[in-house]
């Protein structure tokens, strides 16, 4: 008997709900959608649907209950923190993981967690996305990793930092690989410096763990992987779910931030214990189908084989890029010398020159069927240095912003593949793109949109799309 | 042409999926499942997953994204807040929806929110839920409201409590109806008084708001309901959707407990400009899908019309409790003179003298079928309290439950009613109460089962379910 693999990187297309179905264009047309949009949120694999459809009838509430569906349900959102755990080669008797809603729950949950007092240090970076920055500003002291000419950390910066603050520095966290640039930072070789120092690392996963392995090695290898955060809705299960996974140890310690029901073993109305984690860092009850969906989905990449995922987005990747640089109109934000697939992932931000971010978004959206995301993707400072804007005009920008005055503030354009995607794609958006040059030259589009200026969205004149009377909304 | 309602009261059983399954029972047979544990969490409906279903190949990410899809998303999640704010007749000028995964993380949410000294004071009850008690015990200082004979909230304990602390008192918190005892508090008239003095109330309507009407009011109505707190997997819709209602001026101060993506207008590594809630409140790519969940459950709850519901429910529980009272050996915790469709919800609480609730609890699942919840239900005050306990005894309750040992740890059982179940399920279940009862004087259960102290959980003898086995687990 042969073992004949039921879902692969070739036929994958066909069971991403929703992928290539018509949407309505400019003009009264219909087009086949294209969705360059992955960084942001992922469409759900039809297998994900299916085990979620089969789960249903069993559904119960999870702990405690002695129903046999409750008891079904508790066993497999246990199954699913042992499974999401296994994904990492996480280790069983060390790590545990904690259930979140998204990403950026599971970093504020850690920087709540590890307990910091005002003149600690946590290293982040510059490149990170707002969720793993703005959390920790408000619990210590927080220094801002550089980067190297590849465009990732630089781990001079990096022994730099160590050197002057030492034993203050709690924590180094940095995303797995930008949700701007799509760069991978060398997760493993900062573990090794920063354990060598006595500091553990959190990798904020939500950009990396779709689209490369994520090994995070033994406790006792200094490459080791000590926290990890991640979201299901990047990984085709787009139902809530998402996690944090770390030493179960750091929350055998101290209060959870969120408390109330499940988190206790025993309460008076004097004292409080608290339960052991995971449950006592999930307060309330949790999101279990959002947790199945997460596990089923890992399921699904596993027999793809997240290699095969690499290779064809980074083959996706690659001719992008190469087209793009073709055009002198068009501007890139990176060091392609360097280009490979160890090195960054399916996002590829540009520009067009003379014509701004949100019109281009716009015009590949109205036009062309095409989803992109524009603006600043949840990582200002970031954006700031990619533009390298001086003091001044970052200033400036900010002052225009809070005036709701969007009028040429500063973006990107983002391309960002997921496993579905393929080359006729990028070439049909490769197409729109000449379009758009050559037209943009006659001013055309500059006189068939307008600009809303206290968004900065761009919308075509005399065209609005009622989405009330389409669908869902009275339905 | 008539209008046809799809959806009643009497039809409903129909559209609850995974209602009346078969399960596997003790000795290879299988049964007709009875699921009298709703206020734990109730199965989905089939329009909501119908309704999902439908929309998933529309599914995008939310906010900033120019595809058509990531448009529609938007304007879809955004009618959700609205409709939500509407099942509740909220106010939409003053008032926002911020959805959470449940009412655990929205009454956590508020205790953050509040911006509470460690002198202010909030008035919380003993019959909560750990989740509207614990979060505001690390917050501030707290006061515990008492019961009067209807084993309500006292009106004149409030009166004193209030005389007493005056306008320290930030905040008083609140059960709309026990999951313990479904008993219903006076929300009105403690509104009323509350805001007499100022004092914002907030409601944790969880148990509530499935089963019976809760009109927020207007804002200048001394009735007017400030905070509300709910669950969509209470409310037929178990996908991770959840929320907190509440004045957008309360949010528009201070910082987010949670900060990250989509929470800001504006940073730069010296400064963050939050945007306006609720976006400032929903850190993270929010779970679109389980507010969209909720949004579709309500509008059945709508069309069904909760006070069908209401009435259908109270038969229920009218005609258990009217049953239960007639066995000598049953005893049960409320005081049944005062039993109306508007002081208490389809939840009972009982047990049976001489034999443990958790052996009770399993005989219902392993012989019978029926799935119900026994222990203290999350609130370990309260049900020390009905019980009677003396400080010694909690003393020693808690003593044995961290030493793992949970021979003779005391609970309930209870029986809560969604608005699917039906009389002929009462009476199967009253038929094996009576066989338990009759049985268990002759030790039969006593010798078939046993206790896993560690659990306090009671198992047939050499009978155990291949949870792994059945389903799921492998697919």
């Amino acid at each position: 008997m042969f073992f004949k693999k039921k879902y692969t990187i070739k036929n994958i297309p066909k069971y991403i709900i929703g992928n290539r179905s018509k949407i309505p264009i400019i003009n009264q047309k219909m087009l086949e959608s294209i969705n360059f949009d992955n960084a942001a949120s992922t469409p759900i694999l039809q297998p994900v649907l299916e085990y979620i459809q089969d789960y249903l009838p069993w559904y119960s509430s999870v702990h405690r209950g002695t129903g046999f569906k409750s008891q079904l349900s508790t066993e497999l959102y246990d199954f699913c923190h042992e499974q999401v755990l296994n994904f990492f080669q996480g280790d069983f008797k060390k790590d545990i993981v904690i259930f979140t809603k998204n990403t950026t729950e599971a970093i504020n949950k850690l920087s709540y967690r590890l307990s910091l007092q005002e003149d600690d240090i946590v290293l982040t970076s510059i490149m990170e996305h707002h969720s793993n920055d703005l959390p920790w500003r408000k619990k210590c002291h927080v220094e801002y990793m550089q980067l190297n000419k590849q465009g990732t950390l630089d781990l001079n910066h990096i022994e730099n930092l160590i050197k002057k603050y030492g034993k203050k520095i709690k924590l180094i966290t940095f995303t797995g690989a930008s949700n701007v640039t799509g760069l991978i930072n060398p997760i493993y070789e900062i573990a090794q410096l920063a354990h060598a120092h006595g500091i553990p690392i959190m990798v904020d996963g939500a950009q990396l763990a779709p689209h490369r392995n994520i090994n995070m090695l033994p406790h006792d290898d200094p490459r080791h992987i000590d926290y990890l955060a991640l979201s299901a809705h990047k990984m085709y299960a787009p139902l809530g779910g998402g996690g944090l996974i770390g030493p179960k140890k750091t929350f055998k310690r101290g209060d959870p931030e969120y408390s109330g029901g499940g988190t206790i073993k025993s309460v008076t109305l004097q004292n409080i214990y608290w339960a052991d984690p995971p449950d006592k860092e999930e307060a309330g009850s949790p999101n279990t189908i959002g947790a199945i969906a997460l596990k089923k989905s890992m399921d699904i990449l596993k027999e793809i084989g997240i290699n095969s995922i690499a290779h064809h987005e980074f083959e996706l990747t690659h001719y992008l890029i190469s087209k793009l640089k073709k055009y002198p109109e068009i501007i890139l934000y990176e060091n392609i010398d360097s280009l490979s697939i160890d090195t960054k992932v399916g996002v590829v931000p540009f520009n067009i020159k003379g014509l701004n971010h949100a019109l281009v978004a716009a015009i590949l959206s109205y036009e062309y069927g095409i989803s992109v995301r524009n603006g600043c993707f949840c990582a200002h400072p970031y954006i700031h240095h990619l533009l390298k804007l001086s003091p001044q005009q970052i200033y400036m920008q900010q002052k225009q912003i809070l005036q709701s005055n969007y009028y040429h503030v500063v973006g990107m354009i983002r391309i960002s593949f997921g496993m579905y995607n393929q080359i006729e794609e990028i070439k049909h958006f490769l197409t729109a793109i000449e379009e758009i040059i050559q037209y943009s030259k006659k001013d055309y589009y500059q006189k068939r949109y307008y600009l809303d200026r206290k968004t900065g969205a761009y919308y075509p004149k005399n065209y609005s799309i009622d989405f009330q009377k389409y669908f869902l909304f009275n339905s």
